[in-house]
């Protein structure tokens, strides 16, 4: 059977069993934290959660284990068939991987009290979310999904990675992602309705709680 | 016709066209420059260069326009068919993209002679390089391709971003890190004695050249 590492405090395993909930894909929850020793190296070798264990060997990265996860189980896809169609789910997702979620990544430190993070840092950060905003408007139809009628990867990737910028938004730079793109408060509001994304945050927040 | 926009400066416009010409596909080219202004933000939402027009629209970001261009035009695939091997393709590639040339990017005004780079982003960016490399070796086979017998994206990502972070590790880190990667060498090589590199990398230096 699949096993997924990773542990429930970390967007990134979210996404992906936010992705087998949908997709009713069974698998097996391995608990894995990020790690720099050998023995997670030689299994995930930046030593980041999530990975996934296939029959035929470990694979990282979310956006590169949705895309195999739709490939292998094509019930209830996560990625138009349409070349181009897909591109673009592709696209919104790495939008707001590099550009929105990487910047806001950098005022963690401050978000989480642990230390006050440089002006400089701050400045490039705000500068890099506007234009990375900017992008995910311009790709983005929210339609009400990110790519139109039907939920996307996209759509899963933005729902737990927005919710880091917006703190990290808020806390440190005092402005409010989600009202600056038009039409995102409207599918988080989709999103968290749905029972998928109840049990996830709610085991989410257990595991915060937990820690 | 598909209009492949960008310039012949640019590591990623290289790459496309490495690709196309690999691929036999025709194109027209069309020069853009990296550009803040509206009328390439219209176009191209973070600035950026190389992007595609296809009939159905533009397509930005160069891994995924290998992967659109292996959809539509699928002779000479630069991906595995198999689902797990086309995922090793784009996680060797995603590897070099974040976890080589991101941080070799951080010395770039250094290596371009434009300024010194803080003794605190190199130490970051040696960091972060160690990291990466690491992970490269790893994921990659060089047999004598990066995945394998055959020419993948990977490939033709690895043979342009090396360079810049060969550059930079030398210049700014005094550290070789084409030599730290066993098998590299050997692949860059196998590449650089191809018709299709050749011309490539000569159109860069005209490029370079006339700047």
């Amino acid at each position: 059977m699949l096993k997924l590492h990773g542990y429930a405090v970390s967007n990134y395993y979210n996404m992906v069993k936010h992705a087998l909930f949908v997709k009713g894909i069974e698998y097996e929850a391995v608990t894995a934290l990020p790690d720099q020793g050998p023995e997670m190296l030689a299994k995930s070798p930046m030593g980041k959660v999530p990975f996934i264990e296939t029959e035929q060997g470990i694979l990282t990265e979310t956006n590169i284990i949705l895309e195999y996860l739709d490939e292998v189980y094509p019930d209830t896809p996560l990625y138009p068939s349409d070349p181009f169609e897909k591109a673009k789910v592709k696209e919104v997702l790495k939008t707001v991987e590099l550009y929105i979620e990487a910047p806001a990544h950098t005022l963690v430190p401050e978000l989480m009290g642990r230390e006050k993070v440089a002006e400089e840092t701050k400045k490039t950060a705000d500068a890099m979310l506007s234009r990375g905003i900017a992008a995910f408007q311009h790709h983005a139809s929210f339609s009400p999904y990110a790519c139109g009628e039907n939920l996307t990867a996209a759509d899963i990737l933005i729902y737990y990675s927005i919710k880091l910028a917006k703190a990290a938004g808020k806390v440190v730079l005092k402005r409010d992602i989600v009202t600056e793109v038009e039409g995102l408060a409207e599918l988080m509001s989709l999103i968290d309705a749905t029972d998928v994304a109840q049990q996830v945050v709610a085991e989410n927040k257990a595991a915060l709680k937990a820690m």
